[in-house]
């Protein structure tokens, strides 16, 4: 815990302590209803992505805007959410000890809950537990489209672990999972394409299959915010499972876009202060691997292409200056994380701003949420 | 927060929930032993870094095996601590704006408080407050040793940096701060010998001409885990800031050592679960980016050479599997983290094990503390 917060409600901007995670609501609320309203029109339905923001504030307003429910990533994520009343969750990944495959039914109670497997063991420790609690739920079927971490082959393993579901009751067969997570920062447009072309080509064969076997396939499920509109155009992806699109970090900026595409804008910033400027030029922030991920490269300065960060370390940032008149100890700086997902989680609250006011400061609950 | 915990105490080793945050508490006992010896026979001060554990318990036994106090990073780190009961926290780091600087001479009331400068300006505001307050506080010089990063350029600045302070009381003139970052993952023993030669030397430099103004230098303070010992035997350093030493990250193991350096234990643990295991030769961790930070490279396998991190995403470690005889879905393994400062500043508690059990859980209090 930190002793003190970053802001108080109605503060000015330039008084918030740094540093400080910042979501500027106006660039947050366009790039909800572009989403929002794109997806509409395509007829495909939002599952936004909660692992990004672990915010359950964020995730209302995203269900209220038309998604129909969350994913995230862990148990003790989804517990968050359900506990703030989201009805429909379903956690993208594998479970397999039964203390996690426990706490997941006793969300069943609650919400609506949707897990992936892609081991017969998997839908063992499931089927234990529904038999012990009568309880359904949701369990798709990840299938490796090409980013080659999780999922089971396409092919014949696959329709083979649908139908051991499907023979499972209480579990579910809910459909295919196929997240092609490394075609999300493919730089060109027409990298992406292709990608996401032999992903669906992959989700496709996998759900004729299960058909030509007589078995219903109710929802092809995957997408990130770098392809989910070739996901939309594939015939075969019905759901997508964008997070990023809220928040937009440098990483995902360096995607070059099309002219159909959309434009999201960066919402999430951080707030750091120049703390030491020793040498003409090198100065020093008050934010370094602490304060921001960089796993995905370092932050940029908004809007200050005169300043590049060059070195985090525990507690500090460093900046190579290019031009010494346009910086003085003290001054705030912006950031744009490097990787909006893992930077969040590293702050205990989103601190929103409009018209340069604190205007709400909403708790990461999830934070920290890693069972 | 998260809705649940990892381990409770008395809880088997095997029944912890994964991933998390392990303390072996035995290794950790013989590196506390290990460093207070070492330097109480070379009659050097430790006063240990606490940003690197952000945990009152862990500080309240260096103290009581005999470190003086505890250095830290930021303001509201050192509330955590001053609050736990810790009487002499140095914040090693520069702090420019009046907040902090309020809530430091906050922390005066109750503990003996230090700071660094590196410019005339910090000391303005750090002036301004103990005038106000009438409280006193230690300042020191941070001196550019070669790690460029903070910290004023050795020679006549800092000089009459140091005499600035000595002539703003309150403020006390209590020394140089002179912390050679950058050589402490030098891998070679004669490599890191080497810079800390030179930091000495300019540290020397300072000291002799502040000497012959006729200023006192209370003390010259610095030095990290890869290359304390060095400090020790340069007759310039009487005090040293080890904060990794009780941990041990595989970063810091693949120093080489010579035959007289000491050989810290690895005490922190991940543990991790084989969630998925789609390919013979890959498997998948449930913990990534959000479990472990990357800035210094993947955690390594504790004693599996047969396995290799080779890719994190957000919740995901991709394992390399040399072997496929050794390892199943649903296996636990323990990961070294590459780095262990911003590691354990992504969980709320050391789960504190010994002979197989779980012994104690202690909170990671002063975590996310940015301010």
């Amino acid at each position: 815990m930190t002793p003190w917060n970053s802001a108080n409600l109605g503060d000015s901007v330039s008084s918030i302590d740094t540093p400080a995670l910042i979501l500027d609501l106006d660039a947050f609320e366009r790039n909800i209803e572009l989403m929002a309203s794109a997806l509409k029109e395509k007829g495909i339905r939002l599952r936004a992505h909660a692992k990004s923001h672990k915010c359950p504030e964020i995730a209302k307003i995203q269900i209220a805007k038309g998604a129909v429910g969350i994913c995230c990533q862990k148990v003790s994520e989804a517990a968050v959410f359900v506990e703030a009343g989201i009805k429909d969750v379903l956690v993208t990944n594998q479970i397999i000890s039964p203390n996690k495959v426990k706490r997941l039914f006793e969300l069943a109670r609650s919400a609506r809950m949707g897990i992936l497997v892609d081991h017969p063991k998997q839908v063992a420790v499931l089927l234990a537990q529904a038999r012990v609690t009568g309880l359904e739920i949701d369990v798709y079927v990840e299938v490796n489209v090409g980013s080659n971490r999780c999922g089971v082959s396409p092919g014949k393993d696959a329709v083979a672990l649908a139908r051991l579901i499907a023979e499972s009751a209480p579990l579910r067969f809910a459909g295919l999972h196929c997240y092609q997570g490394s075609a999300q920062h493919l730089r060109l447009p027409a990298e992406r394409k292709t990608a996401i072309q032999e992903a669906s080509k992959l989700a496709k064969e996998v759900r004729d299959a299960l058909v030509a076997e007589g078995m219903a396939c109710p929802r092809v499920t995957g997408a990130g915010t770098g392809t989910f509109l070739n996901e939309c155009d594939s015939g075969i992806f019905d759901e997508v499972q964008a997070g990023s699109y809220i928040f937009m970090d440098r990483d995902y900026s360096e995607n070059q876009l099309e002219t159909n595409d959309l434009h999201f804008e960066h919402a999430l910033f951080i707030q750091a202060t120049v703390m030491s400027y020793p040498e003409p030029h090198r100065a020093v922030l008050d934010a370094g691997l602490k304060a921001f991920s960089v796993d995905s490269g370092m932050p940029a300065v908004w809007k200050r292409p005169d300043l590049k960060l060059t070195k985090a370390s525990d507690e500090h940032g460093v900046l190579e200056v290019s031009d010494p008149s346009r910086i003085a100890l003290g001054d705030r700086l912006t950031l744009i994380p490097g990787h909006c997902d893992p930077t969040v989680n590293l702050y205990d609250a989103l601190v929103c701003i409009r018209n340069n006011r604190v205007e709400a400061i909403w708790p990461i609950s999830a934070r920290g949420a890693l069972l």
